[in-house]
């Protein structure tokens, strides 16, 4: 089952007409993550035709608008579709606050759960577990408290190999589970097959990391060493080195550095200031230095 | 000069593609208001072409999502622009609190004034006022505070009669802001020519009321009487009527009977529920009852 990413917004600070900010949907072993929610959110969930209702998850990066400020819509927009369900909101200290005063405001409790998870730690720490998916913070070096975030799929069951299975009469269909959670099996006649006889390994469990907004920060790389997919900021190219220092944002030959460093399997590169008429010269730089690397764009999928 | 409204977003709730919420904005006398700001309507002034830097007053009727998340945003999106002209908000009390929390968040100050005039008054009150235009609150019967906008030109000077003036040789062009502002002429002989011979009236003021959201108010008919164009919500047809009342909107008829009572010069009706697949019921539904009703829709200009 493959990880499936959805951009949902790409574009650093304002929006505009086909520049939507940051936002993006992770559906990860059924899992439906949405990760940063910038204006117009909600608007392109349904573009992308992305079921509302199977999100119970959001991340937040940090709270500068053009990753937070769709938020009281979307979860205003859950309540006007009734839903019953949790949502479970990760984000800085102070989102709570902020969304909850808006809800008093005016006068539209949610009729469902809503749970807030703040975080201040800047260690990275898991914020989120379940059988199959673990996410944990990844924290960036931005102009305010911001943390990447990991998803990480957990370590699958074994798979079964009917092939020598069927070897062994002996073996039924109620023994399977064993079988998958890596147990032996001891036939009648006292004699133990090993496991690993009679199941492949699992599937190598799949990775993502997010880490927009942040300036060049290496601290980083052990944290993501090896993932599968990166998704780095690029809100600027090498000419505007200058104003990525002053404004801790990174270049595209920069993102491409930490993706080589961190021996990533690919790079998807967005956070795209407005300034660049074109998104060539991104890619160009990015893949001069790590060839793997794709540019975000709204509305497109990538599945690894 | 006539009055020019264009209208950004009128759709009630949930933001959709190509469904966006209250927003409009009002050129009148070389003023431009922006009034409500629902989730996207940066955006929205983008498409349209409203210049940002010409808004200087946003009114916001309450402060329910649909016209008031897009405002945040909007401050967020000036400061980026590097405005240094004061901006306005007028807006129910605790709108402060609301976006001054999320600039707190944010590390965002604006570099610009940003200058707050709360509301909590239930009678029309005089909330702006220069040389040229007034405006006043409309207070209206909704779930939670909200007030409409009476938006009036001010009487202007008397207009010269250049024909009847060439009479009087006497009469020098230092004299006419004189003639323009309603006095009467002396001639050197002793004699007075009256400024009526000499002038035509002043052209007539316009008048413009926004009023949403809202129940049926008939509350509301002397304030907005005679007004040559009357914005009135008409969330709802005849069919939901049960509807209306419970959430305190209006039907179209109901926006229509207003109108007529009113007798307004036009009517605007907006603030669609999405239940509606065609908006040909909301016009057929106020025409029957008003016949000078037109739809609002997005990125559509009205003069009068």
């Amino acid at each position: 089952m493959s990880v499936k990413l959805t951009i949902l917004g790409c574009h650093s600070a304002t929006p505009r007409v086909n520049a939507h900010p940051s936002a993006q949907v992770l559906d990860i072993k059924n899992n439906h993550f949405l990760i940063d929610c910038g204006e117009g959110t909600q608007v392109q969930l349904r573009k992308y035709k992305v079921k509302f209702s199977k999100i119970q998850h959001i991340f937040i990066s940090h709270l500068h608008g053009d990753h937070v400020f769709g938020l009281p819509g979307l979860i205003s927009t859950f309540r006007l579709l009734n839903r019953q369900t949790e949502l479970h909101i990760y984000g800085p200290k102070g989102i709570k606050e902020m969304i909850t005063l808006q809800l008093k405001l005016s006068q539209s409790w949610t009729n469902y759960p809503l749970i807030f998870h703040e975080l201040s730690s800047t260690s990275s720490e898991i914020i989120f577990e379940n059988e199959k998916v673990s996410v944990q913070t990844i924290p960036l070096n931005h102009r305010i408290y911001t943390n990447g975030f990991l998803f990480k799929e957990k370590v699958g069951k074994r798979k079964l190999n009917i092939e020598a299975i069927k070897k062994y009469p002996e073996i039924e269909i109620c023994d399977y589970e064993n079988l998958r959670i890596g147990r032996d099996f001891k036939l009648n006649n006292g004699e133990i097959v090993k496991n690993k006889m009679l199941t492949f390994k699992p599937t190598k469990p799949k990775s993502y990391a997010y880490c927009s907004d942040t300036k060049f920060h290496p601290e980083i790389i052990p944290l993501i060493e090896n993932v599968d997919c990166l998704y780095h900021e690029a809100t600027f190219l090498n000419d505007k080195q200058h104003l990525a220092e002053t404004t801790k944002h990174t270049t595209a030959a920069e993102a491409a550095e930490i993706a080589k460093q961190a021996n990533v399997n690919q790079l998807i590169i967005g956070h795209y200031s407005s300034r660049y008429k074109s998104k060539d010269g991104f890619e160009n730089e990015a893949k001069a230095i790590f060839k793997n690397t794709h540019l975000a764009l709204e509305g497109k999928t990538f599945e690894f």
